[in-house]
C-alpha cells in the first residue's frame, strides 16, 4: 500500500513521500525499508533517529527527529492499532449458522449472527446484530446480549446473564456460575441458592478461562469498558467500575466493589466485601482486605501504600543482619542476660 | 404467597400475621414491603428493628426485636436458603436427550436423565439417577457416576474418574488430566504415567474451570461435602478431607494431604507432600509448604501462626525506620566504624 | 507376566528369579508380593531391604540391599516409568472420525488419526500422523500441527497457531487468545490488536485450563520441550526456553523470557519485559519483575537469591519483638525523647 493511501484512510497528516509503498507494520526493533512503526515518546527518539523503517507515527514534536516520512497522531500507539488492523484483519467466521449449531427454537439472534459448529443457545435467549458465536459455545437459556457480541469457543453463558453492546468473551470465560456459598448445618455444607445472575456492560472484554459468578441475589456488575485478562475470578456480587482492567490471574472475593479505571497486576486477590476507589494501581500479587482509597499505589499482602511497600521489601534481605546487630548492642549494654533472652538470636 | 403457606412448607413456627403477601426473598438492606429477611445474629438486631420487610427469619431470641412477623429458626441462614429456593426455583434443563449428544452404545444412564446438546458420553460409563449432564460436556470412557449428578457446559471427566452421588461440576471444570510428573532422562524429560484416577465422593461441588489430576498411582481423593470454589487445582496423589472448603484460585501440588472441615482463603498455595490437619483456617494467599497442625490459624508465605502473622505484616512498614535507628544507635555507641559497616544503611 | 519378560522388554539386566510372576508396579510403601516397585537412590535403601515387593529396579549400587530380584538400571524412576505403561496403557480413542465432528473440506489430516464427536476442525488447517483429536476440541482455521499430536477435550487452538511433533494439550486449554492490550484513547479503552501467534514447539506439554497468549506482532515462543502445567497463564510475546516446567497456576505478563531447563513452582508470577536465565529454580510465590541470571534459585516476591529469601522469612516473626528491643535500647541510651519518637513503637 502507498503511504498516501494509508495516510488518508487513518486520516493522518504525511509529512514526506507519500509514494513510498508500505508491506507491514512493524516494532521499532523491526524497523526495516518498508515498514511502517511507532513512537509514542521522546524516550524512543534515539531509536527513532536510527531506524531504516520507511515512515513512523509520531507526535508532532518528534517529527523532526525520524528519517523517514512520517504521520503525525496525537495517540501514535492507538493509530498504530488501526494500521495493524489494516495489514492484518482480525479472523472472522463467515456469517451463518452452521447445520450443527444448536438454537432453542424461541431464541432470537439478529442479523448477520455467525454461530459455529456445536454451539448451543438456550431457550429465550436473545442476542443482538452482527453476533459472532464461535464453535462449541454454549449459552444457557434467558440470557440476554446486545449487539456486536463476539464469543470464543468453549465459553459458557449460563442462564439469565445480561451482556451490553460491542462485548468479547475469550475461549473458555464462564459467566454466571454459581457463586461460593455454604452454610454449615447439622453438620453439612447447605447450598446457598445462588438466584442472582450477572451483568456485563458495554465495550467490556473478558478473558480466556477466566469465570464471574453470579450474584446470590441482585447482580455481579462487570461495568462499560472493563478489560479482564485470562484466568480471573470474579467472585459473586462484585462490581468492578467502568474501565479498570485486571491482569491474568486476579481474583476477587464475594462482594468486592471495585471503581473506576484501576488498574490490578498479575495475582493481586482481594478478600471479600472490600472496597477499592477509583484509579487504584496494585502491583502485581497485592492482597487486599477493606477500603482502599482512590488515586493510590498499593503493593503487599496485606497491602500497604506503594512507596512504603518498595521501602520495605527493599529492607527485608537485611533483617536477619539487623537482628544480629541487635543482639550486639544489647550484649554491649549487658541488656542480654537470663534464659528468655537466650532464645533471641 | 401468603406468609401462612411459607411457613408451612417451611415446617418453621409463625409469630404475627400469616396473612401478609410474601413476594420475594430479599437482603436486610432490601427490607421493603412484601419481601421476608433473615438475620442471622445480634449483629444485625438495629437493623432488624428498622426493617421495613412483611416478614424477618430470625432465631428466637431476636424475635423480640422484629417490627414484623417472624418466622423462629435454629438455623436462619439456611433456612433463608430454603426460601430462596422456593421463590427462585434453578434451573433445570428439560430431561431427555437431546439428539446431538453422543452416547457410546454401553454407556449406561439412569432414569430421569437430560443430557444437553453436544454433550458426549464414553463407552463403558455409568451414570446414576436424574442427571443433569448440559451442552457440551465431554465425559471419557469408564467413568462411574452416582445418582443426582449435575455437570455443567464444557466440563471434561477423564477416563476412569469415580464420582458419588450428589455431586455437582461446574462449568469448564476439569476431572482427572494427567498429574505433573516427568523425569529427566538423556537430555529429555519424560512423562511419568499418570495411571491412577480421581474419586470424588458424595455432596461435593467442583468450582468452574477448576482441575484435579489423576494421581500417579491410586486415587486423587475428593471427600465427602468437599467445595472447590473456581480456578483451583488439585495436584496429583492430593486428598481433601471432609467438608473443606477451598476458596478460588487455591492450588496443591501433588501428594498434599488436607484434613476435614478446613477452609483455605484465596491464592493459598501448597508445596507437595504437606500435611494439614483438621479444622485448618489458612487466610488468603498463605503459602504451606510442611505440616499444619489441626485447629490453626495460618497466614503468610512461608504459613506461620494467624496471629505472628498479623503482628509481622502490622510491623513491616517500620522496618526501613527500624534499620535507620539501628543504625543511629550503633553510630552513638562507636560500633560503626571501617568499610564493612559502610554498605549497611 | 514372567519378570524374566518384562526384563527382556525393557532391556535391563535382570538379578535373580526370572520365573517370579509381576502382577503390577507399585510404590514403595505398596510392596507386596507380585508387585515390582523402584528405588532411585540411597536415600530409600532402608525401605528397600525391608521390602516385600517381587522386584525392584534398582541403580548398580544398590542391587546389594535388595531381598528380591532387581533390574539394573541408570535411571530406575524412567525405567519403572516404562512398567507403568506396559501395565496400564494409556487409554487411546479409536482411530477414526466421529460422524458429528466438523472438519472442514480443505483441512489435511495425516494417517491414523481419531476425531472425536463434536470437535471442530478449521478452514485451511492441517495436522500431522496419528493425532488424537478428543471430543468438542476447536481448532480454528489455519492452524498448523505436526505428528502425533493429543489435543484433549475442550481445548481451543486459536486461528494460525503452529504446534510442533508430539505435542500433547490437556483439557480446556486455550491457545493463541488475543492478549492483552490496550490503548487509552478518547476516555475510551482501545484493543490493540494482537496480530501474532503462538509457536509450541516439539515435545511440549500444556497442561488443563492453561492460556497461551498470541504476540502482538511476531509469536509468542514455548519451546522444544517446555512442560506447562494446569491453569498457567502465558501473556503475549513471551518466550519459554527449552524443557522448562512451570507449576500450576503460574503466570508471565507480556514479553517475559525465559531460559532453559528452569523449574518454577506453583503460582510464580513476572512482570512484564522480565529476563530469566538458563536452570533458575524459582520457589512457588516467587514474584519476578527484572533479570535473573542463570543458575539461580530464586524465592519471596519481589524475588531475591533463595538463601536470603530463607534466612529473611525466618527472621520475620521476631520482628515485632526486634522493635520493642530496639526502643528499649533507644530509652536506656535516651535517645527517645519529643513527640516524634512517640508514634514509634
Amino acid at each position: 500500500m502507498k503511504l498516501k493511501e494509508l495516510a488518508d484512510r487513518l486520516k493522518l497528516e504525511l509529512r514526506g513521500d507519500g509514494a513510498v509503498e508500505i508491506s507491514t507494520p512493524a516494532p521499532i526493533e523491526a524497523g526495516q525499508p518498508g515498514t511502517i512503526i511507532f513512537v509514542a515518546g521522546p524516550r524512543y527518539a534515539a531509536a527513532l533517529r536510527a531506524t531504516r523503517a520507511s515512515c513512523a507515527i509520531v507526535p508532532a514534536e518528534l517529527a523532526g527527529d525520524a528519517p523517514c516520512a512520517t504521520l503525525i497522531s496525537g495517540n501514535p500507539y492507538a493509530d498504530f492499532s488501526r494500521v495493524l488492523d489494516i495489514f492484518f484483519p482480525p479472523y472472522r467466521p463467515p456469517a451463518g449458522i452452521d447445520a450443527s449449531a444448536r438454537i432453542a427454537p424461541d431464541a432470537k439472534l439478529g442479523a448477520g449472527a455467525s454461530v459455529g459448529a456445536g454451539a448451543v443457545i438456550g431457550a429465550g435467549t436473545t442476542v443482538g446484530r452482527n453476533a459472532m458465536i464461535h464453535p462449541n459455545v454454549t449459552i444457557y437459556p434467558n440470557v440476554r446480549v446486545g449487539d456486536d457480541f463476539v464469543c470464543h469457543s468453549g465459553a459458557s453463558i449460563r442462564e439469565g446473564v445480561v451482556i451490553g453492546n460491542r462485548v468479547t468473551i475469550l475461549n473458555g470465560a464462564v459467566i454466571g456460575a454459581e457463586g461460593f456459598g455454604f452454610v454449615e448445618h447439622d453438620g453439612n455444607l447447605v447450598r446457598i441458592p445462588q438466584v442472582g445472575t450477572v451483568m456485563i456492560e458495554d465495550d467490556a472484554e473478558i478473558g480466556a478461562n477466566t469465570t464471574i459468578d453470579r450474584a446470590t441475589m441482585g447482580a455481579t456488575l462487570i461495568r462499560r469498558g472493563v478489560k479482564l485478562d485470562n484466568l480471573v475470578h470474579i467472585g459473586h456480587n462484585c462490581e468492578v467500575g467502568e474501565y479498570s482492567r485486571f491482569a491474568a490471574q486476579v481474583g476477587l472475593a464475594g462482594s468486592v466493589k471495585v471503581g473506576k479505571w484501576c488498574q490490578f497486576g498479575g495475582q493481586v486477590g482481594s478478600a471479600d466485601h472490600a472496597t477499592v476507589g477509583d484509579r487504584v494501581l496494585a502491583i502485581g500479587k497485592t492482597g487486599i482486605h477493606n477500603q482502599v482509597k482512590s488515586d493510590t499505589i498499593i503493593g503487599g499482602a496485606p497491602w500497604v501504600e506503594g512507596r512504603t511497600y518498595r521501602r520495605y521489601v527493599a529492607a527485608l534481605p537485611r533483617l536477619p543482619e539487623a537482628l544480629r546487630r541487635l543482639r550486639a548492642i544489647e550484649q554491649r549494654l549487658g541488656l542480654r542476660v537470663g534464659p528468655q533472652s537466650a532464645e533471641n538470636p
